[in-house]
């Protein structure tokens, strides 16, 4: 019989808390990994930076994951998977994945759903007859300004719009996740959104930090009288990150799939724990441990000081 | 007669364009100087990050600075000045100005004012009679950790009462400065400051961001039927530096006083351009042009990149 072989090192990186939603996810499918999760906090946010700074900041952070060890290097950053994906993948001889084009990947299959009249029969019975196939994308500036998404989604015959919200991040920080005014500003940015784009039929998360107020978002749309199916990213990035290793390990694709949903249907009984992760910030311990607890969902100790610099 | 001295060159620092502000109250105070003002737009904001973090950015852009050729610094930044300035000014040889205390001065100021029964009969009947001379601090996460405020009024004999409002630069930013969300965000942030210090009489705007938002606060303030004087301390800062250089050629106090206050009388009629100021960004330079000119309340063009690495 062979050897098992050692357990893969995943690097996974952030400007900041919201990659531990990536991470999150992750955890319950890939049991057996160690886990390097580094938050570049003493630069956030990436998000209302220019294209030049947030794909230093980005590479000289995947390095550090890259010399600590890691196999294979998960970017759950919208906004340094947008700008900055090639510039790290062009640095780095390991395999890097963002969460741009899983969370597009995501979007298609939602549409492809929308299409069975089998599946969510009463749910989806307008969505069905949609005459365009358009995912409204929620995302930082920058996100938005790359069109990253436009471009993933287009690459899948999906057509997209773009909405930039700076003021959820600081919003979500503030722990205003289910507060008057983080639905007044949703409500905001939503109807803008759907003033310009009324034939939307997805709405994908396109910022690590929006799963936090999904709930909220979810009430806002039903105000509205629009509902849309909601993607989170998180999930189909770490459905992606599985899908790779077991390629890598068998190098069969109809074997991968099946290792995708063995995995899926696993995770369901599985009650995770961040012992296997090590955690690193460029800014302060203690805020780390507090915030990035939430995000997690699971209790962050032990988290390293590192500086890159800058 | 003696030859007139070359103009001086001032230094003003900030992690991004807030500082603007201060620059705002400098230029027709002081017309006959060259002004180099750095924002370092790559790295901010600074106001939720460690006090290690802050000071090392804080004194790299200062070096810069010095390096361009500044004889005088200002750091234009509630939280730099809090957590930074002695930093700062350990590791330069020229004068470098905060904003922490000049703004704690005007707030003593405005205190003796309230006791002089001659100004502002009606206004200020009720504040003459306070218990206590308690100031009401509003600044960033970062600021009010550092307690620099609580210590700059204790020493002149003052109460303080240091609100965080984290939200309030996000929406400066997003340019939501009349707006109904701004309003009550600031509704719950001084509702809450106002529970806890009820007694206080002055409001202190600890962050140079604020200024944008006075009238809103004003409003705010009239509401919730608890008007207080509110004091921003770049004017404060701006009349520092005029009382700096004026000691610094003299060495004579009461001239240097005589001085600042002739200058306060000529700005009156003073009608500044930027012609004297050179602009440095750390990030984009088009987004430093766009933001920038709302702030200084002057076109601001001809903008410079510098990378102080990170």
């Amino acid at each position: 019989m062979a050897p098992v072989p050692p357990p893969p090192t995943i690097g996974v990186f952030d400007s900041g808390f919201g990659g531990l939603t990536v991470l999150r996810a992750l955890l319950p499918l890939q049991t057996y990994a160690n886990y390097i999760y580094l938050g570049d906090t003493a630069r956030l946010p990436y998000g209302s930076k220019s294209q030049e700074t947030i794909a230093r900041y980005a590479v000289s952070s995947a390095k550090f994951l890259h010399d600590q060890g890691a196999e294979l290097l998960v970017i759950a950053c919208n906004t340094a998977t947008a700008l900055a994906l090639e510039d790290i993948q062009q640095s780095l001889s390991i395999p890097v994945i963002g969460v741009v084009e899983p969370g597009a990947q995501a979007a298609s299959q939602a549409h492809k759903k929308d299409c069975h009249p089998e599946r969510n029969e009463t749910e989806s019975k307008d969505l069905r007859f949609a005459s365009t196939q358009k995912t409204l994308v929620l995302a930082t500036p920058a996100t938005v300004q790359s069109g990253a998404y436009t471009r993933a989604l287009n690459a899948l015959n999906l057509e997209a719009f773009e909405k930039a919200c700076p003021l959820l991040v600081p919003l979500v920080e503030e722990g205003w996740i289910d507060h008057p005014v983080t639905d007044e500003v949703l409500r905001i940015y939503l109807t803008e959104a759907l003033n310009q784009a009324p034939d939307a039929t997805t709405l994908l998360l396109g910022c690590t930090h929006y799963p936090l107020i999904e709930p909220a978002i979810h009430r806002i749309l039903a105000d509205l009288n629009h509902p849309l199916a909601i993607i989170d990213s998180a999930q189909a990035t770490a459905e992606a990150v599985v899908r790779n290793l077991a390629l890598n390990h068998s190098g069969d694709h109809a074997l991968a799939t099946c290792v995708v949903n063995y995995a899926i249907l696993q995770a369901k009984n599985s009650k995770p724990d961040a012992q296997n992760c090590t955690f690193y910030a460029t800014d302060s311990i203690e805020k780390f441990q507090r915030l990035g607890s939430a995000f997690l969902g699971l209790p962050v100790t032990g988290v390293r000081h590192v500086d890159l610099g800058g």
